[in-house]
């Protein structure tokens, strides 16, 4: 194995090589009940992620990954079925992949998510699942990534990867995204609130919502402004659009589904996919590094040699910074 | 140098060596002014604290360290100043460092502790101050390390170690010290919630405040009856007491500052000191350890050798606990 869990997680017993392959190829054959399974070893951080995952980059498949982000109450879970059924439409596969970043346990908000996607329930085209970070500091830089590979490898042509809140790890995870919609609506999360959440940088198309009410328009205008002010993007820049949509009644899905359709060819055609995907593999590995590195420490930290350094520094016999060089060097040994 | 500072935080100027010196100087003459300036500098994690940690290390004082921790509500800003108080009447030099944990900016709770302690402005023999995480992950596990390190060689008899809240940060910083009182309220966090928020285990004292107060006596038999049951410290065992304070009258503060001597004669006899001091500086350690690797994947991120990992990793062309593995080889070379 030479790969321990990490600290905090309980101990499983490792699957069998055989096991492993099977899951993977099941996975790969479209059966929904083996990329659950696959999801859950990812969210739950077992010994046999290595393992899984190289399998998995043996298959890559063709999902275009669409974020999905946006304040609490614009309507995203609404907005998340309708894109859902607009896709469907299309006889697209489609996951969903819900991620709550600021709840250590499976909150209250992705439950409503699930429970308001049983309009697609029956239907084998449909996958939906929400993941947690369980508590674990940069446990979703890791997972996501690798959750996104998962739903790849089974071959679903869209994941809409949905976040909760707009704190900074929910623009992190939107940003894993090919395609980054942000959703807004009137009364709620203005230009000038998405502005100083980092949404701007991170939108590709900006989806107002509920928009028969009363304020949408001037939301739209506000963006608009707020995007011809936006000369830092250089090049074959892409023009982000700001489009109008009712959730409620799958009012103006046509036009967000094209709207991103032409981010795919931009994205195709700039090179911005690759680059995106690369930034994504970035944040997997910066993750991964750190796992590693809280392993080895944890080891490090219950054996003889920490505990007499710590002895020294806190006798004033030895310099805690000497001494935090020296353990680096012995992280790695 | 050769110590960059932490991601995040503003860049400054470093001191001259000479600077560093006459600070140390300064602080260990008992000068407040450079106490206070030390402080800043370990709270903001500059460049300069190798130079300075290893100058203070070369001083040591003899501060005993009290941690004083409870939930909000069980007048913990007044138990705190009725101990400066009660210390002060035995001619003790006394420093109360306040810490949140939670709380990224200077919080209105620490805000109002410093106007509380007010009673004691003018009093050149105590002196207070908070300190906050500054949102950096593990910033308090490094920083409070080193600012009782600052207050030890600046030649306080005792340090007040107050933490704000009773979440598992809060629990492990009043770990850290050398004796940890808890603080309790009829109405506000009985027995059975100070077990689950694992105070039990780091409790030396338990004080139960507002002793007046209906429901105190009922607090105190709880308490009494949980430690009774509690067998897991063997050997020359410490037995916890549970004590009654009315903190606005000051009243019971003579009991309090007894058991705490009874734990300080009872600590130096066992070693049970030389441990907790070696267990603070275990978490400085890892705090100092985690922090440089953090600057060094920083370093790695910026530069060409990761961007060509992240994009193989993201093409399928190269599996990424390989290229993790790859990755941390390259931290330390």
């Amino acid at each position: 194995m030479g790969v321990t869990p990490h600290p905090g997680t309980p101990v499983r017993r490792s699957l069998r090589a055989p096991d492993v392959d099977k899951l993977v190829e099941d996975a790969c054959a479209g059966q929904l009940r083996a990329v659950s399974r696959l999801l859950s070893l990812v969210e739950e951080g077992v010994p046999d992620l290595p393992r899984i995952t190289a399998a998995l980059a043996e298959r890559p498949g063709h999902a275009h990954v669409i974020g999905l982000t946006g304040a609490p109450g614009v309507g995203k879970s609404t907005s998340a079925s309708a894109l859902v059924d607009a896709y469907r439409r299309r006889g697209a596969r489609v996951a969903v992949l819900a991620v709550d970043p600021s709840s250590p346990l499976s909150g209250g908000a992705l439950l409503g998510d699930r429970v308001r996607m049983q309009e697609h329930a029956g239907d084998r085209g449909v996958f939906v699942r929400s993941m947690a970070s369980r508590g674990q500091l940069g446990g979703l830089s890791r997972a996501t990534p690798q959750a996104l590979r998962v739903l790849d490898a089974a071959g679903f042509d869209v994941v809409l990867l949905e976040t909760v809140g707009v704190g900074q790890s929910e623009v992190s995870v939107a940003g894993m995204a090919d395609t980054t919609l942000v959703l807004l609506a009137p009364g709620l999360g203005d230009g000038v609130q998405a502005a100083k959440a980092g949404l701007l940088e991170v939108a590709d198309v900006f989806v107002v919502n509920k928009a028969d009410t009363p304020g949408a328009e001037q939301v739209v205008r506000d963006l608009r402004r707020m995007l011809s002010l936006d000369h830092r993007r250089g090049g074959e820049r892409w023009r982000t659009p700001v489009l109008k949509t009712n959730a409620v009644d799958h009012e103006g899905y046509d036009e967000v589904l094209e709207a991103v359709d032409r981010h795919v060819a931009w994205s195709a055609t700039t090179g911005e996919i690759e680059h995106r995907r690369t930034r994504r593999a970035g944040e997997e590995l910066d993750a991964l590094v750190r796992a590693a590195v809280t392993r080895r420490l944890a080891g490090l930290r219950g054996g003889e040699a920490f505990r007499r350094m710590a002895a020294e520094v806190a006798g004033g016999r030895s310099d805690p910074y000497s001494a935090a060089d020296r353990l680096i060097g012995s992280l790695l040994s």
